[in-house]
């Protein structure tokens, strides 16, 4: 099932997509909801992120380039970090360059949206937490790197979490792809299977640390080929069981 | 005005507080509430965090020792962290030091509720998007600090965020002192005007990254004295203007 927030004359809305029709949704995505009755077609609205987050939380460099290079050991502190909800767009808005630079990378990550409540959770059970799956794109402006290594206002700009555009409750992690494209040009395209910290270990880590929150939502890492881009570059998020997520840069004004 | 949030009956309330009652209050803190009529002692009650925080920003090493050291010209980049959520616990709730370590470090902080959106704003008008003030302990686990400087870990786990006793909206953040005791003896007791970044400058500094919105809170930084502390010791957060931030450190089990 694919979840969507969208906005049509000027309100925004949740639904369910199938093919190019969207059945409005009400009440809680996580507990209980139910048809509206009402129905759009997509073309006739604005995709939105299809979650406000509770909050966002990034793994670090956790990717290889194939299989071979997977460590035999894993680290035993992964380098985790914060994202605002305040960074969050969604497919088709724009991602603004802060001032004074004029280049920022793009990561594009398979985003796991926790469903329910979970704290101090077996590696075995973490997918049952999971709500589903969306796209999420961690721009990062390296230039705010801190020299000491804290990455905080790197990555905290407005519009510097893209998500989206369907949050997918039917996928296997284990068994898709992540990629990007730069003006239509591949930059990054990896299976799942080269994260270095498998994703069931990641969350079952994370939930030993804090109760992670129904909205909450983890990004699981980029493949190996994020670059820099720039003003009126396009960049392309894409797992093709989820879909694309498309923004274009522009330049702070 | 002071803000609280209470349980009573196994319910969660916001009220207002005057001398030992509380007016129970219904609404939105930062839009529009009104009393319910309701009124209860302060001894009946459980307080809880006095926020819900939509997200929770930390500034690093942000006090000398006296104003003699204040440095002449602030540093380009501060560092800054999040906290998650889930780590926010009230007064007379316990901090959890995690399984495996025996030492916690506690922080003594002036912990800003932002009341309003917030984009580039100039420094002088910095409080007028503040609601209220309360106190903060940033409790850190250094033992879980990433060797390339990232902090994530070592400060969010669960019960990591004391927050309380109350929102005092009627304070001037710039003539307060923030102390510490541990088990009753002196640890931290600064001025605030003893802060590296002012609070001024940090708040008007983070609108020019990210949207400040409505229920964000910012921990402003500690004063010098910060200690690791052991279980069964109690940590008291004072700022004399909001009251007693009180924990007592127990093991996980």
């Amino acid at each position: 099932m694919k979840f969507v927030r969208f906005r049509v004359n000027n309100t925004e809305h949740t639904g369910v997509l199938e093919n190019e029709g969207i059945n409005e949704i009400q009440g809680n995505l996580f507990e209980h909801w139910t048809y509206t009755g009402d129905t759009y077609s997509i073309k006739e609205v604005q995709l939105l992120a299809p979650i406000h987050p509770n909050q966002i939380i990034g793994i670090g460099a956790n990717y290889v380039g194939n299989s071979a290079d997977l460590p035999e050991e894993l680290p035993e502190l992964p380098v985790f970090f914060f994202k605002p909800v305040s960074s969050v767009i969604g497919t088709g808005e724009e991602i603004v360059i802060p001032k004074g630079i004029h280049e920022v990378k793009f990561e594009s990550e398979l985003a796991v949206v926790i469903g329910k409540t979970a704290k101090n959770i077996e590696e075995i059970d973490a997918l049952d937490y999971v709500f589903g799956y969306t796209i999420g794109n961690d721009v990062t402006a390296p230039q705010y790197f801190h020299r000491d290594g804290h990455w905080t206002i790197g990555k905290s700009f407005d519009s510097f979490t893209p998500l989206g555009p369907v949050i997918e409750t039917e996928l296997d992690p284990a068994v898709v792809r992540v990629e990007a494209k730069v003006n239509g040009v591949e930059k990054q395209n990896s299976p799942t299977e080269w994260m270095i910290i498998p994703l069931k270990k990641m969350i079952a880590y994370l939930s030993t640390v804090m109760t992670l929150q129904p909205g909450d939502v983890i990004l699981t890492g980029s493949p190996l080929g994020a670059e820099l881009i720039q003003e009126n570059d396009t960049i392309e998020c894409v797992i093709n069981e989820i879909g694309t997520l498309q923004n274009r840069l522009v330049t702070a004004k």
